[in-house]
């Protein structure tokens, strides 16, 4: 029953083979490794009046020149992640860009903020999206939380029917908003530019404003830098892109890049030519939209693609976080199963983990996330700082043809991330100060499990010098509960070895059963010993044990094996179970746990 | 570490030739076994009231008739209970008693009610004495459920630690509670003869009220008889006593109906006299209180105490509910770990689960269990109703010397209870309903367990006529997962064995892997033979079960046995286990549930 409806949530399986037909053609590459960029317009700019309105609507020009710095950035990062997808045509990103030109410290910084950055994804961009819908529909509110918890079990199980279903679902919204967009900032424009916006709307560009400061303008530029979150998502997403990968990788990213720049530059625009301020209750994309086409169908289109691409958002946490995973898995730093593919091919241990991490973050937070969007911008930022200095290493060292070129771009983009970095630590330190502390224990933790993998390998290799002593006998102890039908066809099984010896073993709690049982079992098994044990305190497994070790010495002087076999019915049904007390399972587990011992189940299969 | 905490809590286990010394004596018995029933002193002639104020303050005075109709069901309750006591010394209460005269599905209907009602008692009593203390302090009003679930962990710990150790503690409170309210009556009572309370505060026993009717005076007489609930405490317990235990029951038994018969008949008559009208927002007993003392110490005394043995009541669930599933588990009709001790000789498993089952039932209806109470009382009735008829049977079919008054005595008390069972339903029909939903669930549920465990008798049993066939030769197969250390150790068990034929199996994802590890093996193990499978969808388990198969059906026709013999390394501690897929533990349980072969797991232990 929970195998057909696993079936039917995510389909069936599919062969190993069948990996190349799940590969994205670049028009779903775009939608859905950019949706988490792209829906960043709807909030960027709007941080940038946010800082400026501090000093006066007068410092709204400021805006202007702002974006253009955030443009230069993009640029500068879109161009970056350019030659990281050619340079790491495997799949680059920060993690590994990192890694291999810095060492692995710097690689690990970068691995473990993306990991953490990723989950904030899903949980923040959830959250924003079921707060667009609940504004809505104020009927909704109060059912935050279980909403945004519902979208993101709907993209979990999206995305565990695999990459290319998940996109053409996704396809639609991301598309549907890039048009929206399109049309209300082609529209504003053609009415600013034929005079249908009042000029005086807004002080003109240059206008000298009284007590702004460098530090300010530098807090509205890092504030508006958050709307490039996401752009790293395409170069680690290389191996999803149908052959060949890192072209078609390196055309969608310049794809990615040019529509951000231009919704950007739009919003930014209208927002100054229309003179909006920020307010709280209504976010600077509804105001722009509500002064273009009123309360208009087209105005609740606007908002309702904006609402869908946000909850979408967090779809690129899904695409980019199991392959982080898989690079990290790799080199032993994450536990192994985020290797294993699933059913339908996706790295389904990595997409479920970061499914329930969110939904914890969620619940933790109460889908009020809105102080976690700086925590998750420095997030971005320190991998991408951490990137770009790498490739400014890897340029510097091998001296390719035409280097510096490359050099250069990568130099100006890391010494910007660094630069918006440190202005985050510093205008924003109370909500990102967590950083500090989780990165160094991710990155402890990541140096933990290297180890053990690392010992346990070292364990598990084959010393061919040595020949181990080959066993020469063989004891068997047989925990018994009584004269059953399953004792009698586990000793035909352990006569069946033809050991050198078996002991029945009973634990009695009281002393009339053992006499009882001793009569009985001498009529019944003459050839088997029987040992009695009393057990005061009611407890099996103490005096089994202290008689196994008993055994275990003598047998180990003489280089015998014991193997402890333990008789066990099988119930017809599974809640047949919950009916038995099934000291069995107890005592194979402690057994196993804490004694040389090799034990034996010998199961017995009730037919009703 | 979890071991010394269960030993700070709980204190050392106990030897099983140590259960005498937890034996009650009279003292602690009427302590620990009659919370219940006096506790509900502090809220039955409430209930009275609450039902007459409906016609008016004037029908006041027929709360002391109905107090006398409770009276001489509480005696007949008694003098029955007595009786039962010294015909089941073993412990008797409704299951035992309605089973050995009426038969299996009467027994179980009380036995199946009483459960219920046990888990009903802790909830209920716990909440209702939270709600007194946030009453007190309405800073910790919000705080309800947490605190009533504090109680519940509370009474589970001091029953797990004992019947003795919990009388100690519990003994105070029960009789502060006692010695409080006969102060209060005492002092009432003298006012009142002194003229100290105005007698015009009363209407006069035998004033004509219009509209009363048979109807209303029922209902309030039903309501007032769940004053009762808890009576049949001791006579489910007697184990608990001291020996000569059926004569200490007895006494105590009569000690706490005189006890409850003074309080009730003391608090109905001071309520009368001072003309007290029931309120929502303080109870009777509180407002004689107050009118008795004023707002003095001595009424805070007896408001704590009020509180206090409400909580305390809930222990009468703690007491009885282990005993009476002892019971139904002897007979097989619920799980038999409920029979089984634990470390300090109470049945662990059956206070665990009560105290689960009560927080449970507190979360579910946020410690708000006010419309449990008619529910609960309902679930005293029946069982009342079924024992006492049983008794009637048991006199009326063996005749003893002088039975007919004991006929008498239980005849009356079956007749009250059962009028009492059909006022609640027809009178609440609305809040008890439930109970004849899941009564019958539970009585189906009993049947079924008690013939599963008699089918598992069945096949355990040894039939001695048919001598099975030995076992001819052993087939071992040892998936593997590589060559490593691991495997080294296994095969060298399996060798060990000197089987007929020893098979490594290797499952592999890819094809080279497949070659590589073929290549190697031939060098490593040359008399191994190694089979490797390959699997299409990236699972161990479905390729190695496939050939288990085909193994298994060759070896059972020449009556080979098989064996899985698994490699597994065990981590050096807990937490490593996550960083491994233990593909181990998952064929071990596959296996075992589906096929007929043998289980062993050699344990490599890691030493780092």
């Amino acid at each position: 029953m929970i195998l057909s409806l696993k079936r039917f949530l995510i389909g069936r399986p599919l062969k190993t083979t069948e990996a190349g037909e799940q590969k994205l053609t670049k028009a779903k590459a775009l939608a859905i490794l950019s949706s988490d960029a792209l829906s960043s317009v709807a909030y960027g700019p709007e941080q940038i009046l946010i800082v400026l309105v501090t000093i006066g609507a007068a410092a709204f020009w400021y805006s202007i020149p702002i974006a253009i710095g955030v443009l230069i950035l993009l640029s500068a990062l879109i161009l970056s992640y350019r030659q990281i997808i050619f340079a790491y045509p495997q799949g680059g990103g920060a993690y590994v860009v990192s890694k291999s030109n810095l060492g692995i410290n710097p690689g690990l910084i970068a691995g473990g903020s993306l990991l953490v950055d990723y989950i904030l994804t899903v949980a923040v961009s959830v959250s924003a999206g079921t707060d667009a819908i609940t504004s809505a529909f104020p009927a909704l509110h109060g059912f935050n939380v279980q909403i945004a918890i519902v979208f993101v079990i709907f993209l979990t199980i999206l995305n565990l029917r695999g990459v290319t279903e998940s996109a053409s679902v996704l396809a639609y919204p991301v598309y549907l908003f890039v048009l929206a967009l399109f049309i209300l900032i082609g529209v504003g424009l053609y009415r600013i530019l034929t005079g249908g916006v009042s000029p005086e709307l807004h002080t003109p560009i240059g206008t000298p404003v009284a007590g702004i400061s460098l530090f300010l303008l530098l807090r509205a530029f890092a504030s508006g830098s958050s709307a490039l979150t996401g752009v790293e998502a395409i170069s680690n997403a290389i191996p999803n892109f149908k052959d060949p990968a890192p072209n078609n990788a390196a055309k969608t990213l310049m794809m990615m890049g040019a529509l951000l720049a231009i919704l950007l530059s739009g919003i930014v625009i209208l927002a100054y030519n229309y003179g909006i301020t920020p307010r709280a209750e209504v976010t600077v994309v509804s105001q722009i939209a509500e002064a273009t086409f009123g309360r208009s169908y087209m105005y609740f289109f606007i908002q309702a693609t904006t609402a869908l691409i946000l909850i979408l958002a967090a779809n690129t946490g899904y695409s980019a976080f199991p392959l982080l995973a898989v690079n990290l898995a790799k080199d032993k730093f994450i536990p192994r199963m985020f290797l294993s593919r699933g059913d339908r091919l996706g790295y389904s241990n990595g997409i479920i983990i970061l499914g329930f991490a969110s939904i914890l973050l969620i619940l933790a937070f109460l889908a009020e996330t809105e102080h976690l969007i700086p925590l998750y911008a420095v997030g971005v930022f320190v991998p991408f700082t951490l990137s770009q200095t790498g490739m400014m290493v890897k340029w510097y060292r091998e001296k390719p043809e035409g280097w510096l070129p490359k050099f250069i771009i990568n130099t100006i983009g890391a010494f910007i991330s660094l630069m918006v970095t440190l202005i985050f630590f510093i205008t924003k330190f109370s909500q990102v100060w967590s950083i500090l502390i989780f990165v160094p224990i991710i990155v402890f933790v990541f140096h933990r499990i290297r180890k053990h993998y690392e010992d346990v390998g070292n364990q598990l290799r084959i010393q061919t010098c040595e020949a181990s002593m080959p066993i020469e006998g063989n004891v068997i102890i047989v925990p018994v509960a009584g004269i059953t039908t399953v004792v009698e066809n586990t000793l035909k099984y352990a006569k069946g070895l033809s050991p050198d010896q078996i002991i029945a073993v009973y634990v009695a709690f009281e002393r009339e059963d053992e006499k009882k049982l001793e009569e009985k079992w001498k009529k019944w098994q003459p050839d088997v010993r029987l040992v009695t044990l009393h057990s005061h305190y009611r407890s099996i497994i103490k005096p089994l044990t202290k008689f196994i070790d008993t055994v275990e010495h003598k047998a180990g002087e003489a280089n015998h094996q014991v193997t402890v076999v333990i008789p066990q019915f099988i119930p017809k049904k599974g809640w047949h179970n919950i009916l038995h007390n099934q000291s069995g399972i107890m005592i194979r587990t402690l057994l196993m746990l804490r004694r040389n011992v090799v034990i034996s189940t010998v199961p017995y299969h009730l037919i009703k």
